[in-house]
């Protein structure tokens, strides 16, 4: 036990932000705590004018930093075994992207008094959709001049990533874009302030970020050449000089705390801080990820991380997100997929809709579960909050189908859960056409652990066993594990997995007869989704209620 | 005022029956009296495995019958001039399709101990819908046999209607259709009750339901040839002679009220019962349905009542339900649409999913009601009781689309809202293309009085101006013009409507920058109505959901 060493994991989530103590010699968790974001609604500066928008507040980030670092350390110190001294890395990961305009030194414009309240010099929460025209925009423009830069992210660049927000910055509020001298990357700030860095220029970015969202690459040059940035706006072009050369896998060190961060947090200085990733990055590796092993975290929104062997050649996917090397896993390729909105779409049911609250959540769950498949004779669309995968439209919204005088507020509970399902099996089969080995399908977030209706639905959809992460916390244990490799704990990543990560051993395996329901009504869901996603224009949908009403029975 | 007379109008409703008592000189309204019906579901009895069936028990009709006179005759009696003594006929109107199967002696099967409990042996309520496939069937064999048949109900037959629902009747229950001797219309059970007949073959039918629902027509000898019932079933072709050989229009008595029924009521024996009719007709005769002028009755369900005179010639015109020589108005056609639910679905909207009542209704009134057209985002399909015109289809159901995070009930329940506004549109612009004059619109019912909203909609929705019928209890106030013009107090039926029925001040004009928006939201409605009601079978729905957004602004 003397010998002992730990590693914490930061993760911050869309509502709060989490740290975890763990032990690297076998994962176990130590200590742990929870911080709500202060601002806004639940954390998210809102426009009420515009339900695109989402903001965040970076204050709220260092205070969660240190009061949710100084709760897991407090709960570890009462563990036999721990002492702080013994913690030997941090990782940390973020949602993303979530891009912060910065000043010279750093600092978040929305820090000084003169930015504070301005809601475009905070930081843009990835699900943020203001900036869809741009998007739009960008896509086009690269599709003429620059196809490869989108060939790797389906085709399509998304209103949710880093070049659109800017660039809308840019375009509603100049002000706020001439202020910043750097955008930076919510997962690269952190280590950025951990590691005392006070020159945007001087901090180490990571390759997740840079790949999946600012259309990075090393096949490039890395960030997209200025002459295309130029047809943005020439102050994009001017903009790459204050951002980065070259982007970092998870195998290099965002740098070492620094003196002050020590002290805040109690921690030794000069610990390895492991390049930040977006959370379900780090989530992947925290539940297993490995070629053949397809991570799902399915929290209020979900994402699918994949990794192909680096040695093997990944082909382009229609309207998956991002395939980038070193992304999730150093030494692979990272693939990445999602959906909007997942657990958005419960509570925006249950709780804008119904007025009601958790209670509620499990009233309608023991309801929907006494539904067999197809009875409802309802059927959705998961698009409350558009559509990353596979159709890469922010534009599409929420539908409900198969109303009738007798639909109850249960019944369209499982409906949108369905709705999940199929959307995660649109993603799934889109992944396996191109060749993607998928032997599993472990789940983590807690909508898979406190919902086993859910993931029974979701078996029973897609056909796959779902299996469910050990921690609870995958995302920050996926950066303690990171850590605990840059701290040489372990020797590499798989190493470190196979010591530090587990599954629960509860198992959700697909039932004969409801594959059979599910598959005539994701027949159907594809039909909707084809037609009203605008892949098929010429759509018959004249079967589409009847048939419905036929497998309500 | 010693000469005063005065005249009954009965309307029996969905949920309840109404008796009022109205003075023939002015329609002055001196007594009036609601009974719910006591059985079932707010009087409907259900089948919580099958969504598609609404019976009435025939008993609660006379408990209703019963108390509503003695209430409204008691209520008049205050007034002064009132006698009863005074009353000189009785006009009553009832919802249909709805035929009762009855005894040898006119008696309903369900009466009797042996089949009370029994769902089949009840009166099959209009909304009934249990008998789609037979109503498929009929439609597919007139089409091939007896093309004019269907023509004049817009080629397709309900299962909202006499002859699918007995069929279906003889398919699930054959031991009941086999008690039956005959089956009989509410509509024209009731005045038969109350002139003492004993003898369903004695019963006089009113034309109104015989040619809106029963296939009854002069051109072809009545009801539909045996030939032709033999292909239903050879028990339907039997049934034709337990049936009737003529229908009437409301110029002729169903009879005189007998001893027994005046002794229980109170009124004078002998004093003459006009034919039954549809409670829409007759409220579109108490609304001063004219031609040129179109009665919108607006209730759970909507009927659209126009009349052409009958010298002249009405194309048959597609989706339309009926049009039908003295059905409505004697020495007119009778031009009959509909939409099978409107307050019902704002009732399951407020009801049944949110769980509210009276007050949430009036509540999210306030909250639809501050928001502009297309302000929602959302748009609707208002298909979930199944589309009756312009459609003709009972297997399609309510669909909303547009639906965001941030979707509010009150926004949902304006979408509602619209959406029975876009089908009274659809509905408006058919009838207008096939020639029927309509220079001003008279809404009648509930909805029509209480939700300026609602109407201000309509208004903005089709463009035209929305007046109000002035009788709250306009269905019953056409019984009692009948009655009165029966009993020789008016000469005609347009002198009786001139003097007895009104309207009220209020007037609903559209509004220019609403039909705009509106205009757009409808294209977008009859995008969704054609394609998922099977119209358009190479749809093109890709722009819907972005032009919702691009309305939303």
């Amino acid at each position: 036990m003397k010998n002992e060493v730990f590693t914490l994991g930061i993760d911050y989530g869309t509502n709060s932000v989490r740290a975890l103590v763990v032990r690297c010699s076998d994962g176990k968790e130590f200590g742990t705590s929870v911080v709500n974001y202060p601002s806004g609604a639940q954390g998210i500066l809102l426009d009420p004018q515009d339900h695109h928008l989402a903001r965040q507040h970076p204050g709220d980030y260092l205070f969660g930093l240190e009061r949710s670092v100084r709760g897991a350390l407090a709960q570890a110190r009462k563990q036999r075994g721990f002492d702080p001294a013994r913690v030997v890395g941090i990782g940390v990961d973020t949602t993303g992207s979530s891009p912060i305009p910065v000043d010279r030194n750093n600092v978040p414009l929305a820090l000084s008094p003169k930015w504070r309240k301005n809601l475009h010099a905070q930081c843009w929460l990835w699900k943020d959709h203001t900036s869809w025209r741009e998007a739009a925009r960008i896509t086009e423009l690269a599709a003429q001049h620059r196809p490869q830069y989108i060939a790797k992210c389906g085709n399509t660049y998304s209103s949710e990533w880093f070049w659109s927000k800017i660039w809308h910055c840019r375009t509603v509020a100049p002000s706020v874009f001439h202020a910043a001298y750097s955008w930076v990357e919510l997962a690269d700030w952190i280590p950025s302030v951990l590691a005392g860095v006070r020159d945007p220029l001087q901090i180490r970015r990571g390759i997740c970020c840079a790949g999946h969202k600012a259309l990075y690459s090393d096949e490039w040059g890395g960030l997209p050449d200025k002459e295309f940035l130029a047809l943005l706006h020439p102050d994009l072009a001017a903009l790459r000089d204050a951002l980065y050369a070259k982007a970092h896998d998870a195998t290099v060190a965002a740098g070492a705390l620094c003196r002050e961060w020590a002290d805040r947090l109690g921690l030794p200085a000069g610990i390895p801080i492991a390049i930040g990733e977006m959370d379900v990055h780090y989530g992947a590796i925290g539940s297993g990820v490995a070629e053949g092993t397809l991570v799902k975290v399915i929290g209020t929104s979900t994402c699918d991380c994949g990794v192909v062997s680096a040695e093997k050649s990944v082909p382009d996917i229609p309207g998956i997100c991002g395939i980038v090397p070193g992304a999730i896993l150093p030494g692979h390729y990272g693939i990445e997929a999602g959906q909007s909105a997942v657990g958005d779409i419960f509570k925006w049911w249950v709780e804008v809709v119904c007025g009601g609250d958790a209670a509620t959540h499990a009233e309608f769950t023991r309801q929907a579960a006494r539904l067999r498949p197809g009875q409802s004779g309802l059927l959705a669309l998961d698009w409350h909050n558009g559509n990353r995968t596979i159709l890469v439209d922010p534009m599409l919204t929420g539908l409900l189908v198969g109303c009738t005088l007798h639909t109850t507020k249960a019944e369209i509970y499982r409906a949108l859960i369905e709705a999940t399902a199929f959307g995660a099996r649109a993603i799934l089969e889109r992944i396996k056409e191109y060749g993607v080995r998928v032997d599993r399908i472990v789940c983590a977030g807690g909508i898979a652990e406190k919902n086993p209706l859910l993931m029974q639905i979701y078996a029973d959809v897609t056909g796959c066993t779902m299996l469910v992460a050990g921690s609870s916390q995958a995302c920050a244990l996926g950066g303690a594990v990171a850590a605990a490799v840059l701290a040489r704990a372990h020797p590499d990543f798989p190493a470190a997995q196979r010591r530090m990560t587990s599954l629960k051993r509860v198992a959700y395996r697909p039932r004969a007869a409801a594959r059979k329901t599910y598959d005539q009504l994701y027949a159907l869901y594809r039909q909707l989704h084809d037609s009203l996603g605008g892949r098929n224009r010429s759509a018959d949908l004249s079967r589409v209620m009847k048939d419905l009403l036929a497998l309500k029975g």
